[in-house]
């Protein structure tokens, strides 16, 4: 097989060709700037209405639009294909690129609807809505690298079953976004696409493995995206770009045809695949979409529990109250966004805050680290070597995980009986407290400098544990987010490395500050309804 | 630790001394019989009203009465409970009897609604109803023995989640039910209960695993009982004693709190938890009845997909057809009852049979043997060593199954591989006809004779795939059902050795016949909806 760097060069130059020349913006557009924000705005690539489509509506208010026939899906379509465009030359956010056949099968929409004899009736949920997904979800006739070297220039054979049912609900899927190698780090880095950069503050970390979606979704080159999530990879990005992100109970939202560059056939921890979105009520109407269309015709690894029109309605909700994890104490700005929420909630006569601690959380990391590495990491190891790819920063930040030499059977059985202890206490901790969710941060810090973000314990509990979980973003860094002493960090040295990345509000500025809401397993659909309550109250949605 | 048989002697008569002294029969009362299902009639232990209440109702008519006020809970759980004792004595299905507690429970309960404001409308839904359980379900304050020896005499000190939650939704349990040694066989025998017989023809087996809970139901001693299945252990009783049995899909009922003598932290092919009854829409009745109960504060393991109240009416099911699984030939009376379903169907408007085979279940056969002993069957041995209990027959009979040395976890892994491919192919089987079941044989043969029952390759298949299946009873053995030649046998030498089980109508006299409906994974509530109008037209019922 041919170098990496090789590959690398071509795939590169294949993507850019992707990009009409007239969706071009001037390479001087971002610079000296940290947040990117704004440029889409007046970079001369969006007509008004393009712009207007792409930045004042959410994927439910589009929908109707659509609907109504005021917005075409073509017209959608190519607006957020441009977006897109725009971003890509902003922060490096995706990975292939369709957005041809998108606007030709938009095109096809509009056609269809037209020659309909009831055309607004027979639309199905999604019609028209342009979708965006991670590179590891299998598109037909297009790659599925994974940003690793040595599966480039294989096109899928066919689509994903998230993506085949994303199209016969009437979405237009039109590009796949970036990835770390590995698909296992903070950072979405690889040597067959490059980095992607955080559009609020590029000297932070996009988060990973969804980085890429998280930065289309920053810069509103998407507005409904799809990721997966084996210990925070929905969440981790959501947290760096501000947006929502659910992490999904495994298996409610088809997981097959995901390449994840892991040992064919392990269990144990798994991935699940997760909604992000600019809105609460997205992450809501993707759940609600896809419980509802009878998934297990698509998957056969799905777990097909229907939406059950529950009633979202209840007196009074029961909010569990985490402020830490009992290993990494919380950075000043995320103390301060998880306050400001509890006390908006304290002050609510619709919900009761329950003080909680997360038991054994250390113990379940390090057993979570053990389910990731069960036959070591050698898999990993050949895939690289296959073009001779080094490792990316943030992954050889993992090299002692990395060298865990992996388990036997019964080390793996010994695992799961202390995750079926875990789930015993968790359960307990959730009944006997009649908790309607759990509220915590979702990472002990904001997004932080590149290759730095190493902690997982808040969000990876909830893949062991395989609970759902949506991450809220509620505010940002701001002036008044000084630095503290690092005697601070109560848990000891780790504790003390992690807390001392926070460097004040001059470093971290615009970095969003999220919480995270934890259900039960399988009830999805119930966190949905609490979380859109409690979106309601803290972001006045 | 005591020998086996010490304690064995200690433990049966413990039992013995549970039955009172009035409800024993004449030792005689069975002499010479094979078909045992008169005698509760005319034993002169039960009242006329009990033999009433015993004999002519399903669950769901008794909980009608119950909730009418026409039968007191204490009157039937004390009429269950003497007809148990009764055939407890005829057939020894019984391990932990607490025919005291029970009826002191029901008293409570009669009481309780005797002082309520208003006494019907607050009612649980399976309120007063006597439900007995296979041994292996924990019930606080009796031993879960399991039929070993090495666990007598340990009180469990909590209730499995699902005897939990069946008291919570008012039902009484008065007794639990035999199992063989290992609960792996299909003859419900070990040493220190001795041997379930069926009671419909003592020479041919009772069944296994969930043996005990088969015959009581035959005898009806129960109209209501629950086992667990891992490949075939709900079903291969239900086929013996002419009985409805359901092997939901895994974890749908909760399976918390089961002993299974398997290595802790075993996972692949799981148990099943599911429900054996008289009547079809009693199978409904406690799958509903579960399905609606929130299963999953009961139970960390629990798949808690919520009754989904379907639509049960189709204008036409469209069912899938097996004569065989490609390995065993079914055997003249099997041949014969299948036939005689698929010619009602096939004669209806709203029915299609669709003819299809299935794939590849030689392969699927050797790795569900391969899950079954991950790691060897040492831990078998190590159990039944502490007490110096040699194997019962049954097992015995498995030694080339026990042999096996067990594998790593790479070897688990290539299992996982070729199991998810299976699982495509197999949605594609069901998808791609758009079929609401399988209907086919649940075995190749009857109930055979004693400790003979070595085939599940036709009720395992389901186990190695997680999908729902449905036992039915539609016949019995008649003077019709000749031998024929055994170069009938289409599939080799071990077909023909199974096939030669069948000697004829005189020694399996009374024997059922049944059949098997197969639904998809999780649409366990679809599955029940297309068995009760299928049992409505083949039963009448």
């Amino acid at each position: 097989m041919r170098n990496y760097q090789v590959i690398a060069a071509e795939k590169v130059a294949q993507r850019s060709s992707k990009i009409p020349k007239d969706w071009l913006i001037s390479p001087d557009s971002s610079k000296d700037a940290t947040n990117l924000l704004h440029i889409p705005t007046n970079c001369g690539v969006l007509s008004d209405v393009e712009y207007n489509i792409t930045s004042n509506y959410d994927a439910t208010a589009l929908l109707e639009k659509l609907r109504a026939g005021e917005f075409s899906a073509e017209q959608v379509t190519r607006a957020f294909c441009k977006r897109a465009a725009v971003a890509q030359q902003l922060v490096n956010c995706l990975t292939e690129i369709f957005f041809d056949e998108a606007i030709e099968r938009a095109r096809q929409l509009d056609a269809e609807r037209r020659d309909s004899p009831d055309p607004s009736s027979s639309l199905p949920p999604l019609w028209g809505l342009p979708i965006s997904v991670k590179d590891s979800f299998a598109y037909q006739g297009h790659d599925t690298s994974t940003g690793l070297a040595c599966y480039a220039y294989e096109p899928s054979p066919e689509h994903s079953a998230l993506a085949a049912l994303l199209l016969d609900l009437g979405a237009v899927l039109y590009c796949k976004t970036n990835l770390p190698q590995s698909i296992m780090t903070g950072d979405s880095d690889n040597h067959l696409f490059g980095r992607t950069l955080n559009p609020r503050n590029t000297r932070l970390t996009a988060g990973g493995s969804t980085g890429g979606e998280g930065a289309l979704l920053a810069l509103r080159g998407s507005v409904l995206g799809v990721g997966t999530d084996i210990g925070g990879s929905i969440r981790v990005p959501a947290v760096c770009n501000g947006i929502y992100g659910l992490r999904p109970s495994v298996g409610v939202v088809p997981h097959g045809g995901v390449r994840d560059v892991t040992v064919p056939g392990t269990v144990g921890v798994m991935s699940s695949a997760g909604p992000m979105a600019t809105s609460m009520r997205d992450i809501s109407l993707f759940l609600r979409t896809i419980m509802k269309a009878e998934t297990w015709r698509y998957d056969s690894t799905a777990v097909s529990i229907p939406w059950g029109n529950m009633n979202p309605k209840k007196e009074r909700l029961r909010i569990g109250l985490v402020e830490d994890d009992g290993l990494y104490t919380p950075s000043p700005p995320v103390r301060r966004g998880l306050k400001k929420v509890a006390d908006i909630l304290r002050g609510r006569s619709d919900v009761e805050i329950i003080p909680i601690a997360l038991p054994n959380v250390g113990q379940i990391y390090q057993d979570l680290l053990s389910y990731y590495t069960l036959t070591g990491s050698d898999y990993y190891f050949e895939q690289f070597a296959r073009t001779g790819e080094p490792l990316v920063p943030s992954l050889a930040a993992l090299t002692p995980l990395l060298a865990i030499p992996g388990t036997t059977l019964k080390g793996f059985f010994d695992l799961n009986v202390r995750r079926a202890e875990a789930a015993k206490t968790y359960l307990s901790l959730f009944r006997d407290s009649d908790l309607d969710a759990i509220l915590m941060p979702p990472a002990p810090h904001t997004a932080v400098p590149l290759d730095t973000w190493s902690t997982i314990t808040y969000t990876g509990l909830w893949n062991y544990l395989d609970y759902p979980a949506i991450v809220i973003p509620v505010d940002q860094v701001r002036e008044e987010d000084a630095t503290d002493d690092i005697s601070n960090a109560k848990f000891g040295a780790e504790d003390a490395r992690v807390y001392g990345l926070y460097t004040g509000p001059e470093d971290y500025r615009d970095a969003p500050i999220c919480i995270q809401l934890v259900g039960y397993r399988h009830q999805d659909e119930a966190l949905a309804n609490t979380a859109a309550v409690l979106d309601g109250i803290i972001n006045g949605n």
